[in-house]
């Protein structure tokens, strides 16, 4: 039996979402004579910046991942529980998960954001987004049987549609997968396939909008647009996808035969949400007030990629990265805290956000960063890159781990994780057996 | 297109398996005038010994996988295929692959062992064995889910059936996968659930022979026995399960209530090795002659676990184990070698086993290990168990790391891998929520 049963005097606070923004939330309040119980689908705190370095075989999901029981392990006042939240009920003050329904004082909604297909979620089997582990081991068999199919198909346009990948969205997510894709196929792969060239696999990026990472800073983007380039990725700005098949992307009148279509183009929010029966905006993100609470509710908080949050005093939208949940996470647990000491709610601060900066990889050896005024490129914006990735890393051991991996790949270029896991299903049209057909006459 | 085209005198020597037995054989032929095809359903060789570690979260699969083309990328005469061998054609000599077909001058079977029932292929769902990564990372999802459920359930019987684990089976496997369910519980997660206590789980050892690790020594089976006893895992010796349900183990007229039963019972041979249309033992393996090729086909061979093979020395079967499968993978290209320099199948030496001994892990700290007449328990043991393995896991970065691992949680009981993976259905039949219950009296 937990300890909060027999201090039910403590107000329980439930989180729902394990991400940066409900562990924020949750560790604020560490102190705080509550019962807080959080509740995700996943037993794992999941850093979702370095998910495209699993889906291109750099490293392992144990290394981007941990567990969340085990971060709350000297946390007393704080229970896990493993379940989807598939309703929340603002009038009871309670939250269905599956098998049953756990009341709360305060509520702190953190489900985060997933892949938005822009209504057509018939693409989400055929062009898989990158939000999960799962997404990013899809991603990862996908892009690795590709190469396994065209060494033994025949046909050369077969071939090179097996070796064309289309990556959709040219925000650093995207901008990542077409660079870690690339290294792959140059710089991994080449000597390991006797029968194909993978270096002549094509990497296509398509962005909607005039340029690349359009919330970083412009010449910073024009920098990675160069590199990228420069390392053989073909880059179509200004292009909308008008059709996704199975075997193509379609931009208007042309059709780019491709069997390898991935997904990054944009966020939506959780299903959840749509329960709290507020305002959102048009990603369906939760529409907050300066305090993160909801109208009339001033118990209900909902903060990083779930709210659509607005900075008190830029009035510009909160974006939507591991930063914007921190610091929102962080910020309803001060507020539970002065409530918890008799504040009253129209008393609240107003949420501002502190810009610390953006980052994304570009290549091997280079990525772009800008930290306030100052910009960097080339290496020492790829150095700045690993730093912060895996300071932000859960765990000692992750962020030892994955250095070396790092660095490892970076003198050899060698990628660790290149197991296809889950059922293979190769599916060759037409082996080239011609070889062995010609071999039968030799016979000893 | 391949080198191989262009000298088409060569022998084609097709290997199906790139295990143990299948990656000798062509290391065996490395530097030899022939053509070599290896086709494996995965693309990557597996280390199965330590698959129990997967299963009970202290390795990743990546440790103790090696993508089999890295293996052969310096080997230019042996080209990869990732594809399924549906048939086998003697008299056309030739392998029906998904797709295609693959033609032959020598062939080698070395397509391993999975599961056995026993006939009770329906225990399969409610009973996974562990023969892949696939069944490791299932098992690893069930061990944790168990644990997160209980932390939620209310009723006691429940509670108690969702932490006894049962595993059938007291060989090496078996062994090992109770010791380190048992670790798992007793040292490295009681920390980290605050409702219940996980030192209370029951992990039941279910044996039909007469003591555990029969191949072993008597004296190291009794030491080993002992130990695992003292750990507090319940050993039942000449016991035979006779019924598997979703919620428990029959022996007999006994009902064990368990929602964990895990199966480490027995093997059999592949589902293609029946196309062989030779005589197979009653596992299915293939029966071999004393060159492990088979009757009225001296070109082909089969090698490793899918074989019945038996030493010509002793007459005893070679066993099912790592080293089974090496030296038979290296005798058989040995023979081939011979045959390119005008050898003739009567003169054919026959096949010896040099037994290297055996070892098995039995908890923390804690191995038994018999090498010739030296008989090693406890912690010598358990230093060459580490040595032994760590030596046969494939890749440099594999053994640092793996050792690295080892030494954690040696020191500290950690487990790095406890992901639930795939999507994790929680079926809590009550959550507690009393609890939260009482709380709602006391909202501030």
């Amino acid at each position: 039996m937990s300890n909060q049963t027999v201090t039910p005097s403590r107000p329980h606070v439930v989180i729902i979402g394990g991400g940066f923004g409900g562990l924020h939330a949750a560790k604020g309040l560490k102190n705080a004579s509550v019962c807080i119980t959080l509740i995700d689908q996943r037993n794992y705190h999941l850093f979702q910046p370095l998910l495209y370095q699993v889906a291109t075989a750099e490293l392992e999901p144990n290394n981007i991942a941990f567990p969340i029981r085990k971060i709350f392990q000297k946390q007393h006042n704080c229970d896990v529980v493993l379940g989807k939240v598939t309703s929340i009920d603002l009038e009871d003050k309670c939250v269905q998960v599956d098998g049953g329904k756990i009341e709360y004082d305060y509520l702190i909604v953190a489900t985060g954001a997933r892949q938005s297909y822009f209504g057509h979620d018939e693409y989400r089997t055929l062009a898989p987004g990158l939000k999960s582990i799962d997404d990013a081991l899809e991603i990862r068999r996908r892009v690795l049987l590709a190469f396994e199919e065209a060494e033994w198909e025949e046909d050369a346009a077969s071939r090179q549609a097996k070796l064309t990948f289309v990556i959709v969205g040219g925000g650093p997510t995207g901008m990542e997968l077409a660079g870690a894709i690339t290294e792959l196929a140059t710089k991994t792969l080449p000597a390991d396939f006797h029968n194909i060239d993978t270096r002549q696999a094509r990497v296509i990026l398509i962005q909607g909008a005039p340029r690349l990472v359009p919330p970083m800073p412009e010449d910073l983007a024009t920098r990675a647009h160069r590199v990228l380039e420069k390392l053989g990725v073909e880059i179509r700005l200004n292009t909308l996808v008008t059709n996704v098949t199975e075997e193509s992307v379609e931009i208007g009148e042309e059709k780019i035969f491709a069997q390898n279509i991935f997904w990054a183009a944009g966020v939506q929010g959780q299903t959840v949400c749509k329960t709290l029966d507020v305002e959102s905006d048009r990603a369906g993100r939760v529409v907050v007030q300066q305090d993160l609470s909801i109208p009339n509710y001033p118990k209900v908080f909902v903060v990083g990629d779930a709210a659509a949050a607005t900075d008190a005093l830029t009035g510009s939208p909160v974006p939507g990265v591991a930063q914007g949940a921190i610091q929102t996470g962080d910020f309803v647990a001060k507020i539970i805290l002065n409530d918890l000491k008799g504040a009253v709610p129209k008393d609240r601060p107003a949420f501002t956000y502190y810009d610390k900066g953006s980052m994304a990889m570009v290549g091997h050896g280079n990525a772009i960063a800008a930290i306030g005024k100052v910009h960097l490129g080339g290496f020492l914006g790829w150095l700045a890159w690993n730093v912060v990735h895996a300071m932000f890393l859960v765990g000692f051991g992750n962020k030892l781990v994955v250095l070396c991996e790092w660095f490892w790949d970076y003198m050899w270029h060698t990628r660790q994780s290149r197991l296809i896991t889950g059922d293979p299903e190769v599916s060759i049209k037409t082996l080239r057996h011609k070889r062995v057909s010609e071999d039968k006459h030799h016979t000893a």
